[in-house]
């Protein structure tokens, strides 16, 4: 069922007792440079690093007893992966992730960290499903897709809750979109709260298929991403994409250079450690595709998961 | 007059209209590796990205009208510096820094970015401290040392106030130790309010002249530094020597190796951007040289300038 700001409610009083309510932080520095007030929701503090803990978690703490004693799995290039076994573990139960190989290392050690069984794939959207569809065929596994799933969209949303409630004064909120489980439930959460406020996703061009689905109104299913932004190289299901379409002002776009300088400025003028996959949302509004101008705009930081070795303006 | 708890708390109310409270952050990863749980005040996150905003802030907004006409000067390795530049031009005056010509660059950007003039000098304390002497004999600026000062050591205190009225229950506290202005108002301010806390004093192995000083009660005042913590390479005052003998329970030293180790620690673990000098406190810990085991430890986090291009992990 596709869920209702009482859901995301639900799910927000399921998992608190689990979750960090994240701060938010801001830089008069950077504001003077785009204009407008920007809130960044800090979920790179969030437990294992990143907003995913919120959706993993919800859905974990949902299962009924027969369907956790079965064990769950997931495909993820990371941060679900890691936050469903963290997850599971809380729960006391077995998780399996299947991994794309090329995912970060720091990502894959985190999977395994947390007790859950690795099973590389190939890095494509078919390889991944395959690999999860077998596993369930042979061991009766729980599937908890990375985002196409309600449970995962109601935990996501939370994240907007918080930070509406700690700045209900906001004009906008942006976040990242990859699958969209995240830009689901932000929009359901905001829209339900304050029906004024402006919600938009933010990718890299080179995995722009929710701004072409979103523009065209034609879910695009099939893309060869070509972007650092490891968690966003995934396209949108039917269920995410419907979710956009009903909540969503618009999607904005950014190069790989100006996702490198948003991602470069926030380190240096928040001091925090944010992923790549973090950093469309304010490389959209570097490059002009999202007007925040003279706007109180929150920003949701999905995670901070990054290999320190090799930083993407030193490659 | 050295500071009392009494005043380190009136500077708190002058410098609170400018700067922020800052979140403290923990890691239960990190807790279970170090066996304590370690309670950071990231003061990263304060404004100019440093804890020095407090003291100079509150030295400058000390100034009677006649000497704030005069102007200030100071010497600095670039945060001192920053914080003193962004104070006098709260309070509209005019600020020139002394700066060694090694200074990490974006600290020497961030001291012009505020508006001060800057002179260079060789680094060390007797060139920096001709410099000023001849700025003042030429020009009657105002000295705001960057911690022979006792206003400056007031406001450097308050962090612990704001941290100690999080965390009433802490059992120690640890700052890092460069001139001592830091660790002088930390200790003034935590022993003051909790008579039975530990206060700890941590360096780099390379600059050990506070160790030095307090093991054998005789005060070195000359020492060549070989350390990559560009805030710590400077000796104590008399006037810091005497505090932190009053009030301090004892100094840690890291290795250069361990001070890498700590700040790449609270960079995977925190998802935070700390300086290399932020870390002496937990890089004494990892080396067994501070014994937190089983306590609750803040751990002031002085700074998170850090040039992004030149990282200690991969020189």
């Amino acid at each position: 069922m596709t869920p209702t700001l009482q859901i995301i409610r639900e799910a927000h009083a399921r998992i608190m007792p689990h979750i960090h309510r994240t701060p938010v932080l801001s830089s008069s520095i950077l504001n003077a440079q785009v204009g407008a007030e920007l809130i960044f929701k800090c979920e790179n503090f969030q437990k294992v690093g990143a907003f995913k803990a919120r959706g993993a978690c919800n859905a974990v703490m949902s299962l009924t007893d027969e369907q956790a004693r079965r064990g769950v799995v997931t495909h993820s290039s990371g941060n679900h992966g890691a936050a469903l076994a963290w997850a599971a573990r809380l729960r006391g139960i077995k998780a399996t992730v299947v991994v794309p190989d090329n995912a970060p290392a720091p990502k894959k050690r985190a999977i395994a960290a947390y007790g859950a069984d690795i099973v590389f794939c190939a890095p494509n959207v078919v390889a991944r499903e395959a690999a999860v569809a077998a596993l369930i065929e042979k061991y009766g596994y729980f599937l908890i897709h990375p985002f196409d799933n309600d449970q995962v969209i109601a935990g996501q949303g939370t994240a907007t809750l918080e930070l509406l409630e700690k700045r209900p004064d906001l004009d906008m909120v942006i976040s990242p979109l990859g699958g969209g489980g995240l830009l689901s439930g932000t929009s359901i959460a905001a829209k339900g709260i304050k029906p004024s406020i402006k919600v938009f996703g933010a990718e890299p061009r080179g995995a722009d298929d929710g701004y072409r689905s979103f523009t065209t109104g034609v879910r695009v299913t099939e893309q060869t991403p070509e972007t650092i932004c490891d968690g966003l190289r995934t396209t949108l299901s039917e269920r995410t994409f419907n979710n956009i379409r009903a909540n969503v002002d618009g999607i904005g776009v950014a190069s790989e250079e100006n996702v490198i300088k948003a991602m470069r400025l926030m380190w240096e003028l928040l001091k925090i450690i944010v992923e790549s996959s973090c950093s469309p949302p304010l490389g959209a509004i570097l490059e002009g595709n999202i007007d925040v101008k003279g706007k109180r705009v929150g920003i949701i930081l999905t995670g901070g998961n990054v290999d320190l070795d090799k930083l993407p303006w030193q490659s």
